[in-house]
């Protein structure tokens, strides 16, 4: 079975004056990218592994390699105009007519590697293996009028990656136009009328998106 | 305007070879609990503070309080069976006729003083404000037949404490039997067909419930 993995780090490139972007910024010692492709082939060096960043970035991106000696193997493809359009790239970039791949953001470097291996078994037998964690947390649904309603909790699901499929079926769903509701890989696979297969995903596992995130993230890796 | 907030920590009492519950436990030198109290003491030295734990704890707590020198001012109130029985017990001790009371977890230390203060003002003017901090994940609603389906995240709101009411209406509200979709104090009040006015909480505002949080805890407290 042929496995492959599509690390999403689309976002906007980096331009002069703006700040650089999360998932080139350091933590313990290297970028928040590195990190990511590490768990994935220290998992399985047989993986093929997909970065998707913006075109603008690859000199950078590739300085940086040279930097911090990273030797991970790993393919570099230019990104879309959003993040449905940068997993199609990366989509593209297989020429395999079967297998599985799992869709990751770059800056989820926490993902266990017992989240990604489940997720392959899982998608090779279902198809699909989304992963998704509890709410901590009571939860209210608002409504256009600005009023809001209790929700029992245990019905929610809070949505991670990797998620990872079949790779014909998700090539199949990525080929068409892309909608506003697609949030998510999950999203456009189940376009086309499929169901997705949760998989529970580890709680550390966060999107690095804020400074506190950076914060928590250097925590993660000190007490680790 | 009166202001009392009562601080709720009932959960299981400490006993004999089970472990000491969280808000018991030190970050940063001292008690979970001993945090939490001293934001809205540091806040406003003159709202009424009324701490609510398992009576079997009261000696417990008095020592701790003894010898971590802790001196701000608060009435101890012996908790329930339930939160909502615990909650209860705090409102009848206060005696008020008017004003605005905090209704806050124990083991969220990390509750901004704005967001006290905010919600301390909201009320008053609207008879609730109900702290929530939006979603940064996707989510998906669970069915019964083991589906599941997007849902469009910027709908939810996560809810964290304070929970901060008019003193009135929410004695009134709590004048009930408990019902079990009674998961938090907004649900109390909505109850009685009033509707809750939502602030926005603090993304730090966590709710220490696992080792893993104690460790967040303990770096918070560090960096800050």
């Amino acid at each position: 079975m042929n496995k492959s993995a599509i690390i999403v780090a689309g976002g906007k490139g980096t331009r002069m004056g703006s700040p650089i972007p999360k998932q080139y910024l350091e933590i313990g010692g290297k970028p928040v990218l590195m990190h990511t492709l590490e768990v994935f082939y220290q998992l399985d060096a047989q993986i093929r592994l997909i970065l998707v960043i913006p075109e603008v970035d690859m000199d950078f991106w590739i300085e940086l390699c040279d930097k911090f000696d990273f030797e991970i193997p790993h393919q570099l493809v230019a990104g879309g105009p959003s993040r449905f359009q940068s997993v199609k790239n990366g989509l593209n970039a297989i020429a395999d007519t079967q297998g599985v791949v799992a869709i990751h953001d770059g800056v989820r470097p926490f993902v266990s590697p017992s989240v990604i291996a489940e997720s392959f078994r899982m998608a090779s037998q279902y198809g699909s293996a989304i992963a998704v964690v509890p709410l901590k947390d009571s939860i209210r649904k608002l409504t256009d009028e600005g009023k809001s309603f209790y929700q029992e909790r245990q019905y929610f699901r809070l949505v991670q990656t990797p998620q990872t499929f079949d790779l014909v079926r998700i090539k199949k769903a990525f080929d068409v136009t892309e909608l506003h509701h697609f949030t998510d890989d999950a999203t456009v696979f189940e376009h086309q009328g499929w169901q997705v297969h949760l998989i529970a995903g580890n709680a550390e596992n966060i999107k690095i998106t804020s400074p506190e995130d950076m914060d928590y993230a250097q925590f993660l890796l000190l007490k680790s």
